[in-house]
């Protein structure tokens, strides 16, 4: 078995997956998130799209058997196991912007959308093509009346992952969280599996 | 009053919304649909975001009193009046592949998506640069505990209106929505209007 990579708390990383390989992404510690972001490795133009994939999926829960596509309405990745069975799709990742709007008392930090632009940014990705985040293990309910949505922590226990097989070669970009709400107040690392 | 300006059904439009104009986006013969997208006039990689405007709106329903941002946090288009109250901000436009995929014994057509293509080129905006159009009138419940959504026909009737005021000088991009189940199956026009 190959070892996971860690990724250090409010830290990011980015990396290739090829057509065909398996991610895992595991929450060691439990109670953690982490934002996906999936580019076309050939042409960075076409990136993950959480609307493309609520229309074709016709939910915004995605779990095992679902489908991530892409802006150009292409397959990017499947999810294939699930041990949370509890994501989110809605919000973008968490940035200087969102720590002053959210946290004006707490220490301004980049955030997941910083710690993604860094790592993407060799891969030719700009922070304006940085789009809505599959934020793993993120527990955003929906009140269906009001559509209120509320962060709350995640259900994720420790060692337990989500597995996403890519439909095509991709650059991924993947972080574990920087925010306050959305890993219970506590920072933790995020680990992660590439097998071919 | 100025008069107001009709996008026949299935087509759309682009023009320039000056910082503090109000757009009047109106319905003239109810249910159906305009698909809105909004780009800071003075460089076009800044660009609505569902996702930033979810986080700060702390709900998927957006309505009078809401903003609307951009993904770099800004305001874009603040929402001043709402005769309708449902919208949606979490699918993307219409296109080749979303008829081909719920439609695919209907006629091809290229969807809100390449009509705002179209209309959105002149200003610099490519195709790969549109992101989830804020859909005025579209009618998308979501079911809180599944996740599932549903498109329904639109609740707007005839000479309903919605109404935004524009934060900072913005290129528009407006349709007169193409699909089938978002209009009830009926391809209607959309009429808009610009007030200084």
């Amino acid at each position: 078995m190959t070892d996971a990579i860690r990724i250090p708390e409010r830290s990011g990383t980015a990396f290739r997956l090829p057509k065909g390989a398996t991610l895992e992404v595991i929450d060691p510690m439990g109670v953690q998130v982490s934002d996906l972001l999936a580019f076309n490795a050939d042409d960075v133009g076409e990136a993950i799209s959480s609307g493309r994939t609520f229309d074709y999926a016709e939910t915004i829960y995605l779990t095992t058997g679902h489908t991530l596509y892409s802006n150009r309405s292409r397959p990017m990745l499947e999810i294939v196991a699930d041990d949370v069975g509890r994501h989110d799709f809605l919000l973008t990742p968490c940035s200087y912007d969102t720590f002053r709007h959210f946290y004006p008392d707490k220490p301004l930090h980049r955030g997941c959308f910083g710690n993604l632009a860094e790592a993407l940014a060799p891969y030719g990705v700009t922070e304006d093509m940085i789009p809505c985040a599959f934020n793993c293990f993120m527990n955003v309910p929906v009140n269906g009346e009001t559509g209120k949505l509320e962060v709350l922590p995640p259900i994720s226990k420790a060692g337990d992952k989500i597995v996403f097989r890519a439909a095509m070669d991709l650059v991924i970009g993947l972080t574990a969280c920087s925010a306050y709400s959305s890993n219970g107040g506590s920072f933790k690392p995020i680990d992660y599996r590439v097998l071919p």
